[in-house]
C-alpha cells in the first residue's frame, strides 16, 4: 500500500510524469503551526538541480497546501499537499517504452500489473519521495516541540569514508557542501570522485547515516513494531536502498557480549548507558540515548553507458539512457532519510501518548 | 502492536514465564492441509536444548492447535496455536527484579510502561518467537504449494565466515550440524569457537543468510511495502538483530552503476537477469530471481561475566546473570528468519492474488 | 481516520471552504478503463443546484484525475482525484464563527481539536462526500464487470412513503424526478412537501433504500467484518444518518423465527432462498440473493428559522442561518449511499479473491 | 478479519465445538488492575443456562488469563484469555452436516470457504462472543476510571415494549429479571411470551437499547470513524442483529429540522444541549450528553419446528433442529452489546489521548 504510519499516517500518490505528485497526512495533531516556507525548504534540499553533481533538471517543486490548515495551524483534519509536475519531458522516455532498463522497476511493474506508466519510471521514480519530504517537514516540527532533532548526512561515497562523530554533527555542517558530508575534506574528495564518475557516464552509491538527538524514552514497541523494525522498513522503502543497520549493526558481529553490552550508569540523576553500541534502542524501545543508524544506497541504476537488455517481448537489445540523471543520489537522499525517520518517530510518539498514564 | 501482516496476519502473545505462549493467524486461506507434526518440527528447530552450544533449558514446546482447523484442513477462520510454559524457573529471576541487565529490555520496558514482568525477560524473551515459528510453518506450506522454498543458514559467527553458494544450499546441509552452517569446515570451527566463548562466560553473534528459491514474480508493492522494506521490518523485529541487507547490500556501495546493474536476458523463453546483485527485487517487487538477504545478530546480551549496572532506583551495582543462556543465538535464529520470511511472502502472495486479473 | 477499506482503500481530504476537496484510492486493480465523464456523471448527481428542492449553490465540482491512470486505464498505483472549491463565499460564515449551530459539528470539533475551520462546516460539510462519490464511480465500474448493480433511491420523506418493489427498481426510474423516488406519485407529493417545508424555513429528512442486484456469493466475513457490519459503518459515516437496517431490519422483531427464516430451495440448479428476509446476507456473508438495506436521514440541521444557542464562551444567543441550504438532503444522498455501498462491495470482492482457491 | 479496534484492538478466535474459544487484546494500557472475577461475572451474564427462557446448555465458560497480566496488573503487552469448550456434544450436529439450516451461516460459509466446521455453527456460533465479553470487561474497567458507564437492556420483545427512561436505568434494575428489562411489568409479560413461544418450538427477537452515561466529549472522528459509524459496525457484528439506530434513529424522519435540532444552552457553566435527539453525537463526535442507541435482533434462526431446506447437493429435505437453543437470544445479548460499546469507547478514548495536547 501507499500509506505509512498508524496514528500519524501518510499516503503518497503521483507518477513522475503525471499531472502532479502529492501526499495526504491523516492523524496530524491539531494546533501545529504550519509555515509553507519551512516545508518548501525541505523540498528544496531534495530537489534536483541544486549543484552540478546531481541531475540538472530544473523542477520547481513548489508545494501547495490544499486542506487541513486554517489560519496557519493544523486543524486535526487531513492535510493534503501537492506539487505540480512541470518539467516533464515525456519524449525523453518514448525510447524506453518497450525496453526494460536494467535494475529499474520497468520489468517488475509490467509483470505485476500488466500495465505501467513508462514515462520517467512512473510511480517508481524518486519524485514519489516529494510527498514524504513534505510530510516529514511537518513531523519534524512536532519533534522540535519535544526538542528531538533528526540529522542525516553522507558518511561514505564509493570507497571514500568521512571522519565524523555523529553526536556532534550539526545541520549547518551538513549543508555546507553539495555532497552533504560534514567532514569537509572527505566531502571535497567525494565531489571530485562523483564528477569523474559522471564524466565516465557511470554512477556510484554510498552510505547515509542518521542520528536522532534527545529522543524521548519509550518510543517503539516490543514485537513487530520495534523502533528499529519500523525504521528498517522506512529506510528500505526509499528507492535505491540496499541495507540498514542500527548501532554497531553488522559490525556488532565482531564483538563479544561483554564488549558489546551497554552498561548502565547514572548521569545528572538519570539512568543512561556508558557506551551506546545499541544505537539508542533496547528491546525495540528507545532508551533516551542518541538513536543512530546507517542506510546503504546502491549506485544509481540510470547510467549513460551502453547496457545489454531485452524488450517487453524478450528481444535482446542495447540501451543508452540519455535523460538527465544523478550520478550519485545520496546528497538528495539525506532529507528523505530524515523525513522517513521523523515520520516513524512522530507516529511512535503519538502511540506512546495514547497508552501512557 | 503485536500483529504482523495485512491479509495473512499473525498476532503473537505471551511472556517467557507466564502460563503460555501463542499465536493467532487470521486470514489463512481455507483448505490448507495442516499436520501438527510439521509445525512441531519447526518448533523443535527453534527449541532450546538441541545441542551443547545452545542453552540446556529443557522446554518441550509442544504445540496445540485450538481453532481454525477441521478434519485436518484450515477452514478460513482464525487458527489459534499455543504452547504451555512448563520449565519456568521463576526464582532464577528474582535477583534481577530491580536490576537492569545491560543491553536487555528491562530498563526500556519499565520506562515505557511503568511496570514489567521481569521474569525471564517477559515479553522481550525470545520465547515470543514460538508463535512466529508455528505460524511460519503454515506459511511455508502455502509457499510449498507454489514451489517456493525458503532456506536460511548461518554464514558467519564472530570472524568465522562460511564459504557458501546460496543458490545451491539445501535444507539437509543446513541441518547437518549444530550451528546450521552449510559449510562443514566452517561449521566445525564455529562450534569450537562458541564452546570457548561459553567457557569464558561470554557470548558471540553472527550473520544469518536467507535465500528464497523460485519466488513468484510480482510480490511486494511500489512504495512503503516494497518487498525488501517488509523483509527488513520482519527481520529487525527478531530479537538481537542489528542489521539487514538485500542483494549486495552494504557492499553495493563499492560498485559503480555499470558493474552493479543486473542486465536482462532471456533463458528458456523467460526474461531473467544475468547477474543478481539486486537480490531478486527491483523497484520493491520480486523479479523471479532468487531473493537473497542477510541479517546481523549481535552477541547475546545475557552473559555470565560480571557487569556494571544500576538498579531501578539508580543505585550502581554489579550483576552476574546465572540463568541458562545461549552463548550464541544464531543457530536457533535460523528457523525464526525462515518463518518471518515465509510470513512476508505469503501475505504478499495473497495481496497479489487480490488485484491480479 | 479518513480512510475506508482494507484492500481497495480510499482516503478523503478537504474542507468545504478550503482550496479543494479530494480523494486518493489505494489498491485499485490495474487495467480498469477509466472514463472521466462517468465519474463526473456521478458527481453531478451529488452536486447542489440540480433542482429547486435542493440548495441553489452553483458548484461546478469538476473532477480532475491527477495520478494512477495511464492511457485511459488504471495502473495499480494510487488514483488521486480532486475538485477545486470555486463557489466558496466565506463571508456567509463569519457570523457563525463563534456561535454553535444546533445539531451541527461546530461544538464537538471545537471541543475535540481546540480549533476548527468554521467556514461552511469545514470538514463536517457534506462536500467531503465528493471524494467518496468519485471513488465510488470507479468501484461501480469494477462491480459492473461482475454484473453487480447497486441502486439506491428515496423511499420515504417525512411521513410520505413510496410504494416500491426494490428488486424491480431501475436507475432510469430513480433519475426521472428531482427527489429520486421511483414511485412517481409519491415523488410528486414528496416534492410538494419539501417545497412547503422550504417556504417555512424548515427542513425534513427521509429514508434511502439500497438494493444490490446479482451480488457475488461469499462477500463479507464471519465476525467483525460481517458484510452488514461494514455496510452499517459505511452508511452511518454519511453525514445526517441516524439509522441502518438490513433485510427486515427493526421489523424483524415482529416475526417469529418460523416466519422469518429464509428456507432454502433450488432454482435453475442453484441453491437460493424462498423468501429474502435476511436481505441477502447470512452469518455476515452474502448468499447471492439481492442485498437490501435502508438508511435513515434526519432533517437537515441548517434551517432558516430562528434558533436558540450559545457562543463559544457560553453566552446565550439567537441564530438565523442564512446560507443556501438543502431543505431535504436525501435526493443528493442517493449517489452517496450507492458510492459507499460500492466501496464496501469492491473491497470485499478483492478480499475474497485473495483467499479463494 | 477477526480483529476490532485500532489502538485497543481485540482478536477473537475459536469455534463452538473446537477445543477452546479465546481473545487477544493488543494495546491495553499498562497498570490496569485486573480481577479475574470481574471478567467472569460478565461471562456469566452471557452464559447459557441462566434461566429457563434461555438454552439449558451447561457451559461453565471459566475464563483463564494466559498473558499480559503481572501481579494483578496489565503490563501493556497482549492480554490473552481463553475458555475451554467443555459441553461440546458434537453428535447433536452430525445430522446437519450436509443440510443447510435456514437463516444460518451454513450455506454461506460453505460457499465462501469450500469447507466448514458444521458442529454447532462453528465460528458462526454465538460462542464466539465470549472473547468479546471478556475483553469488554476490561474495557469497562478503563471506562470506569473515567466514570463512564455503559448500560444495555431489553426494551422490546416481539410486540411487547417496556416503558423505560434510558437516563435513569441502573444495572441493578436490569439484572433483576431473566429478560433484563428494567420495566418489571413488561419484563413479566416478555418472559411469559417467550415461554409460550418456546413451547410452540418457535422463537422471537427484540430490541436492546444501550445508554452511555457521562461520556467524554470528543470521542469519534469526523469521517469514516464517526462514533455512530463505529458503533453501528460493532453492533451489526453481533450475531442475529438486523438494525442500528442512534438518538431518534428512524424516528427522526418524522421530525422537522426545527423540532429535531438540539439547541445549546449552559448548565453549571458547561455547554449542553436542551434536548438530546442526536443521542449524544454530533458530526461523528460525542458532545458529552448521554449516548443512546438501539439494536434490533431477529428471532433466533434455530427453531424446533419443521423447516424446508436443501442439502449441500441441492436435494430438498425437511429439517427439525433438535439441539438446545434459545427461544430468544436477547437477554444474553445485553452483555455483548455492552462489551462492544465499551470496546469502541476505549479505543476512541485512547485515540483522542494520542492527539490531544
Amino acid at each position: 500500500m501507499n500509506s505509512f504510519g498508524s496514528i500519524f499516517r501518510i499516503t503518497t500518490w503521483g507518477e513522475s510524469h503525471g499531472k502532479a505528485i502529492g501526499v495526504v497526512i491523516d492523524g496530524c495533531p491539531p494546533n501545529i503551526k504550519i509555515d509553507e516556507a519551512e516545508i518548501q525548504k525541505e523540498l528544496d534540499r531534495r530537489r534536483p538541480g541544486q549543484s552540478n553533481i546531481v541531475t540538472p533538471r530544473k523542477e520547481e517543486d513548489r508545494v501547495e497546501i490544499l486542506s487541513g490548515v486554517f489560519e496557519g495551524r493544523t486543524t486535526g483534519t487531513p492535510l493534503s499537499m501537492m506539487v505540480w509536475n512541470s518539467d516533464a519531458k515525456s519524449k525523453d522516455y518514448s525510447k524506453i517504452k518497450d525496453t526494460y532498463r536494467p535494475s529499474h522497476a520497468d520489468f517488475t511493474y509490467q509483470a505485476k500489473y500488466g500495465i505501467r506508466d513508462h514515462r520517467g519510471g512512473g510511480r517508481a521514480s524518486a519524485r514519489e519521495t516529494i510527498g514524504r519530504v513534505a510530510a516529514g517537514a511537518i513531523a519534524k516540527k512536532i519533534l522540535a516541540e519535544q526538542k528531538i532533532q533528526v540529522i542525516a548526512y553522507v558518511s561514505q561515497v564509493y570507497h571514500l569514508v568521512g571522519d565524523i562523530d555523529p553526536e556532534k554533527v550539526t545541520r549547518q555542517q551538513v549543508e555546507k557542501n553539495a555532497i552533504r558530508c560534514p567532514d569537509p575534506k572527505a566531502a571535497k574528495e567525494m565531489i571530485a570522485l562523483i564528477e569523474r564518475v559522471k564524466k565516465a557516464g557511470d554512477s556510484v552509491g554510498g552510505i547515509v547515516e542518521c542520528v536522532v538527538k534527545n529522543p524521548s524514552i519509550g518510543l517503539g514497541s516490543p514485537v513487530f513494531e520495534k523502533l528499529e523494525a519500523r525504521l528498517a522498513q522506512a529506510m528500505l522503502s526509499i528507492p535505491a536502498t540496499k541495507g540498514f543497520e542500527v548501532g554497531e549493526g553488522f559490525g556488532s558481529v565482531l564483538f563479544t557480549g561483554s564488549e558489546h553490552n551497554d552498561n548502565f550508569t547514572t548521569k545528572e540523576g538519570k539512568i543512561v548507558t556508558i557506551s551506546n553500541r545499541s544505537g539508542g534502542i533496547q528491546g525495540g524501545i528507545s532508551n533516551g540515548m542518541p538513536i543512530f543508524f546507517r542506510v546503504a544506497f546502491k549506485p544509481t541504476a540510470s547510467i549513460v553507458k551502453d547496457q545489454e537488455t531485452v524488450t517487453k517481448n524478450g528481444k535482446k537489445t542495447n540501451l543508452k539512457i540519455e535523460g538527465r540523471h544523478d550520478p550519485c543520489v545520496i546528497p538528495r537522499a539525506v532529507p528523505i532519510v530524515e523525513a522517513m525517520t521523523a515520520l516513524v518517530l512522530v507516529d511512535e510518539l503519538l502511540k506512546q501518548k495514547a497508552i501512557k498514564e
